[in-house]
């Protein structure tokens, strides 16, 4: 379930804002001026298409981390973390080249849609980002019951700004928020795996410490 | 040693990208049409005092998450992450306000400075960014003799690219090295907190485990 997030899921209405800010123009032949313009693969969705053909804007055929992380936006304009840019090029370029091909493109885009319908799912008073007990709840129905300390660490480390002394901390926006969902998600399932015994306690060396932290978005 | 890296201490170049950025113009009393704009404290550096005003844009007096992240650029004009920028101002945030003022922002000025004489030492082949090699060299001398693994994956983290199958990870940018360290730090002392007979080896719940990380820059 928490891997394949399915609330409202084919809602795609990030692209709407990528393909807008890019101003794109459909293009399903090659045209004078681009020296390497390739048309889709046969059988290929149009519509997927034409939003990978507008994040690709060097016309490569295949997306680097720079043109993604220029293709998306939070709801408030911020650009995605380079973190979470990784860690999406990390997730869905099966064929390790350091791109994502119009193949990949279509598994990160569904992904990336996805979370979006969970993300609007939990941020129930509609404000853009997520705040603590929303975050709460989030993780809750992923099956992780946090102790509270966890989640207010949770809460500050995935913030947009610094928590001051006064009120709490700023919400967390959807990119933030996915890198926090996942990065929980690793680092419990790692512990888990070394906690055989399933007593909540591990005993480990330095070096396999630092590896499932580095491991981890 | 680590905490206070002290190679080329004083060197401020990175301060004349800030206000060439700006195009500051002094402004050491009120003016005309800035409600707000005190002049600096008694026995002030004015210099400082001229960076600080640079990076405050918003003339409030303090420099917000947004105004130091506007401010800070690496070699490459690439921005600073957001996660960096937040461990800077937590860290020197000392009366936890949410902002950075003008006393705390001379702390804040001496530590970017000393990171930059520490970047510039080892970034042997003035290529504006820390490959694997230099890595290592750098943490070995701050004293952490890492297995090859871990450099490896501390690499590819902190790359400011994702790794493809073909040739190494891309090199690391200044801000992106700066937060590599103080992870390594702060992840390494607290192992070290609780492995208390100093054996490599910890036992461990997954609370504290969990707490250990998010609290990690």
């Amino acid at each position: 379930m928490y891997s394949n997030p399915n609330y409202g899921a084919g809602n795609l209405h990030h692209s709407q804002s990528v393909s807008s800010r890019r101003g794109y123009t459909p293009s399903y032949s090659n045209q004078p001026g681009y020296s390497y313009s390739p048309g889709p693969p046969s059988g290929a969705d149009p519509q997927l298409w034409q939003w990978f053909s507008a994040v690709d804007t060097d016309r490569s055929g295949s997306i680097s981390v720079n043109e993604l992380q220029a293709a998306l936006v939070n709801g408030n304009w911020s650009s995605f973390d380079l973190d979470t840019v990784k860690m999406l090029m990390n997730m869905f370029d099966t064929d390790r080249s350091g791109t994502i091909g119009f193949a990949e493109f279509s598994g990160l885009w569904k992904y990336i849609s996805d979370w979006q319908g969970v993300f609007r799912h939990f941020d129930r008073d509609r404000s853009g980002s997520i705040d603590g007990h929303e975050l709460s709840e989030a993780l809750r129905t992923f099956g992780y019951n946090l102790a509270p300390s966890l989640l207010v660490l949770i809460e500050q480390k995935y913030a947009s700004a610094p928590t001051s002394g006064y009120g709490p901390p700023p919400g967390i926006t959807f990119d933030r928020f996915v890198r926090a969902c996942v990065t929980v998600k690793t680092l419990t399932e790692a512990f888990q795996r070394v906690d055989s015994d399933r007593d909540g306690w591990v005993t480990i060396s330095y070096e396999d410490f630092m590896k499932i932290i580095l491991n981890a978005p």
